[in-house]
């Protein structure tokens, strides 16, 4: 789309005195009201395009969208002035983009955000702070680490006392905000592989000396991590990263519900001590990314406790269920965790993104401090002694404020409206004969997939191998039928393979997180579903 | 500022009707202006008190502040509405923010922003993109796959059939982006250290198996990435996230310019050798944090052919300056380079935050691939596949539209008068007699130090030793300073301390990059610290 503009020959800031025009917001009404308008267009006119439906249409293919956008010259001069700019997204980018927005939009944890939250999100623009440290960011520091405490707060329950001597504490940590859940995870597990492996006389302690040396000191085969196999792959990623490998992020099985086998767990633990491997941490899922299921976290915490293991919740998506009096006990032990991630752009609803990390202990984070000559110096404010990040924006300002308007209580309905949907929608499938319901609700997520009569008719008599095979036919048009759906750019519905009953099953995936979902809604998606079967699926699958 | 709020009975969002209308913007006139007049508030409320002057002022104490925000608990009820929050911020917290902005702010390399970044970053938040799949982004990412080529093409200059054949190709990657510079250097060492220890007959490959087991089958008794000792914090910070310990971060000499010594690296190289260690990467820095230095690029790039050696360059100040026809020969042999890290919050005038790696093989970041059953499945267009982080805002719509906006011209504008102001800077230093300058600038970046005369008579004379007690002295003194300006609140330089002949200084240090600053100013700014001598040094001075 830019290939014309070459020739141009606008001077918009290829002058000098151009340019410093465009630093300085202008004084006068004209150019002000000028820079309103462009605020005006950027939040009605996308909204014009953020219509009912998802859009992740293919009557612009991929193809077709990707031969637009061929051109790897950055232009000598100016091209474009910021009206075009902003008339270029709304022609050009978002109508090809996708309406996460949609109350159709079913499919992954990026959902609708209330209209404030890009208010919030300017304001962090316009005051441009640098949270890596004090001189760049003054009482935002400040504000942020009150929040900090907030949140922290609401996950481990500590008292007022113990709130008063750490929120305002320079050497105390209660956590950090990070890009996302994965920078969230993996800080976590970095603190607390380098206290598996402290200093000691004859060892400067894992961060400083590596991985090979703290094994050889400590006489350990190797360090592992322990999840089930329904948690996030960032965890994965973390081993591969931290230098443990990610084979050592050990999956534990889990039950028929998809919650952690914890008699496996135990077992697990037993057989890697008697390997003599170092258990870094164990973790609990908060609402598996695949199914939105809560691990047994008091069980998990117990075994924890026993074993004297690091113990991490991943609340990334199910941390926000705390803020809802009806629900929050589903989360019951989280309270024990060590370390807990949550994420804002999720279930918090702020735009993307914010990740969370936090310790129960203040001086966990100890274990990860770094200094510098410039900032970060000991003793100080900076908050960016004990990050994995270094610059970064102050994305608390958007959430600290966001809970001042929603309060517990806005957020508490957006769960709870969340959390009873589900269950409607599970409810729903199981009346309708196409459909068979394959990981029941616990939070606002749930799989199912297409389960066509003539296949369940030949299902209740065959043997395993013949379920294999069956199973292969199901895989095939339940991923036909999502790729349709998605195609056609009404609703979206995502899918992924998860195991159950031994066999590897293509299920549809729901998150159920827009406020504007409702039940007619998901009638409306199940009817499509239908018909797209009736129309191009049916045939194929009797053969 | 908020205890007296909890009372509140506002109702703003605790019933599911308002809660469903903020998820909705206006349809109608009068709902639509009152949004855009908080934009208004936001764009020139905030503007009203980013004035002249810096305000890290301490007429408001940092304990007057932290007494401030003791508050740990989540209000149950909404206590804010929107144009309450943005008031708050407009009376509480600007006040005492810092005016990163004001021409008077020349400590940091965090500076003023054109105000059409404040309208590019609120695009990214009411579009809402996320860029870890297609499914949630689709044009974005391909828009985004544009962008990584303009800057490769920028850094590596391949020609134009290399960049057809990779700009769309979804098995290619040219680079990617993260929060910051330090993600971006951490992503370079991930993918340098995978490289080295591939997977071979009898191992999986460092990244399944760990450090440990990597040196064990590469029979090596560690790995160390080389960097001047100039290099940036977040370096040794990479060596220990990647469990290799930052230890064997190994910090080479710099000569009297503060350049990397390269006899000392070939040096070292050869120790290493014989020590049997593995390199994991050589890294020459294209402005240096503390001075901004650019090592010799050219000379290091030769080296590490000579001897297999992965080269990255961590250009995160530095790496515009390819933008400016007169000064991109300063960053000569940067094509050269095997990774090289460049930040957008910096020298390209982006809001916090954006850091960006690229790697001139397409395939190299091959090295750090994860999928998932839901996403990022193998062969999609997901750039969530080799990326550190997960879910991820639309920022590279910031910088894409910025460079439209700006054109090469326009950000060499800017990159000029940063590197001819530093210039200027540094001979007012030397006509002035108080000062002395510590390290000459080749970008925009200097230091120098209060260095009166009492101390500099003796100096000639004196004795390593009675130079090191001057030296003393002087650290005090100028400690001293910076504090003092620093707490006036007019203007604000920044302290380090660096190595010069065999002596740890405390320098004063100045990043010149706001259009704003000139001549004029930094003259005040000299002027000021005299004056601060004069009336509040000068006598300990010559205690």
């Amino acid at each position: 789309m830019t290939t014309s503009k070459k020739e141009s020959t606008a001077s918009l800031v290829a002058d000098w005195e151009a340019l410093q025009r465009i630093f300085i917001r202008p004084e006068k009404d004209h150019g002000r009201q000028r820079l309103v308008k462009y605020m005006e267009q950027i939040l009605f006119g996308l909204h014009d395009f953020l219509k009912e439906h998802v859009g992740i249409t293919e009557d612009v293919s991929l193809q077709e969208l990707s031969d637009r956008y061929m051109d790897s010259e950055i232009n000598l001069l100016p091209s474009q002035k910021l009206a075009d700019v902003i008339k270029g997204i709304i022609d050009n980018i978002a109508p090809h983009a996708v309406n996460v927005a949609s109350p159709y939009f079913i499919g992954h944890m990026t959902s609708a955000i209330p209209f404030f939250m890009v208010h919030l999100h300017t304001i962090v623009a316009a005051l441009n702070q640098n949270l890596v440290k004090l001189e760049t960011s003054k009482v935002v520091s400040i504000w942020e680490r009150q929040l900090l405490s907030k949140i922290h707060r609401l996950l481990f329950q500590k008292d007022t006392s113990f709130y008063a001597d750490h929120i305002q504490n320079p050497s105390s940590t209660l956590g950090a905000f990070v890009e996302d859940g994965t920078l969230a995870n993996l800080s976590a597990m970095w603190v607390a592989r380098n206290r598996l492996f402290p200093n000691c006389d004859t060892f400067a302690g894992l961060e400083r000396e590596g991985v090979g040396r703290a094994l050889e000191v400590y006489k350990k085969k190797r360090a592992v991590i322990l999840v089930s196999k329904m948690g996030h792959y960032s965890l994965s990623k973390a081993g591969g990263i931290l230098g443990i490998g990610n084979d050592n992020v050990i999956r534990i099985p889990v039950t028929e519900h998809f919650q952690m086998d914890t008699h496996a767990l135990e077992k697990q633990i037993h057989q890697l001590n008697s390997e003599n491997a170092a258990i870094i941490a164990v973790i609990a899922i908060a609402g598996t990314t695949e199914t939105g299921t809560i691990d047994p976290i008091n069980d998990i915490s117990h075994i924890c406790k026993k074993y004297s293991l690091h113990f991490h919740v991943d609340a990334a998506w199910g941390g926000p269920t705390l803020l809802s009096d009806k629900y929050r006990s589903l989360l019951s032990g989280i309270e024990h965790a060590d370390s807990v991630t949550v994420d804002g752009h999720k279930q918090l609803y702020m735009p993307m993104s914010c990740g969370m990390v936090y310790f129960k202990d203040p001086q966990a984070m100890d274990a990860v401090a770094y200094h510098s000559a410039y900032v970060n110096r000991p003793g100080s404010v900076d908050l960016g002694i004990r990050s994995i990040v270094g610059s970064r924006a102050a994305t608390s300002l958007v959430l600290g404020n966001a809970l001042e308007i929603m309060g517990k209580k806005g957020y508490a309905l957006l769960i709870d409206h969340g959390i009873e949907l589900a269950k409607e929608f599970a409810t729903e499938i199981q009346k309708r004969e196409l459909f068979e319901l394959v990981s029941s609700p616990q939070l606002n997520i749930l799989t199912y997939r297409v389960f066509p009569e003539s296949i369940r008719k030949e299902w209740h008599t065959a043997s395993f191998e013949q379920k294999q095979r069956l199973n292969e036919n199901l895989n095939q048009l339940n991923l036909r039928l999502q790729r349709l759906q998605r195609q056609a750019g009404i609703s979206f519905v995502s899918r992924t393979t998860i195991e159950k009953d031994q066999l590897k099953q293509v299920v549809l995936r729901s998150v159920l997180m827009n406020p504007m979902t409702n039940i007619t809604i998901i009638r409306e998606i199940l009817d499509e579903q239908e018909s797209i079967f009736v129309n191009h699926l049916k045939e194929r699958s009797q053969q």
